[in-house]
């Protein structure tokens, strides 16, 4: 079981991932890239980094853009593991 | 300009890729698999025929599950390119 963070905790953390806006009990970010193969290249290194967090995104792609989910079923809501996951994907796109 | 398929047409189609569902202008498969290892191997692959055939399919992933659709905006719904991807996605998926 994966503790969820309390709203204020929540808060504080979104303050470290500008770019994802809050859903509720998930967080999402809007990337858009020069072209399909950009993209997936992006997916790509998303998903060595989910698999290696043993977190893995909410996510759909269409040609050059690419949306990202995170939220924590085992929690019931957001918990540090979304928001560590974020940074590190915020990290892969060149941030 | 891609050309339509006409309403008989997408029926001889579809017959061919039978585990493809028509929505509409559209075709839906889904498809399981046992890790998201797997499910991410599997969009890899994806990835590769789509971009050779310069057609790219409007897809979600959700840990173990990869939901693929097809459609060409050029033609204005479905054109025998999806039938050739939805084949070629059948055949990446040991069909």
């Amino acid at each position: 079981m994966v503790h969820p963070l309390e709203e204020s905790e929540i808060r504080s953390a979104l303050a470290d991932v500008p770019a994802w806006e809050r859903d509720g009990d998930r967080i999402r970010r809007e990337f858009s890239f020069s072209s399909f193969v950009e993209a997936f290249g992006f997916m790509s290194s998303v998903a060595l980094l989910a698999e290696k967090a043993d977190h893995h995104p909410e996510w759909r792609n269409v040609y050059n853009r690419v949306v990202i989910e995170l939220t924590t079923h085992d929690a019931g809501g957001l918990s540090e593991r979304d928001f560590a996951l974020a940074r590190a994907i915020d990290a892969a796109n060149g941030e």
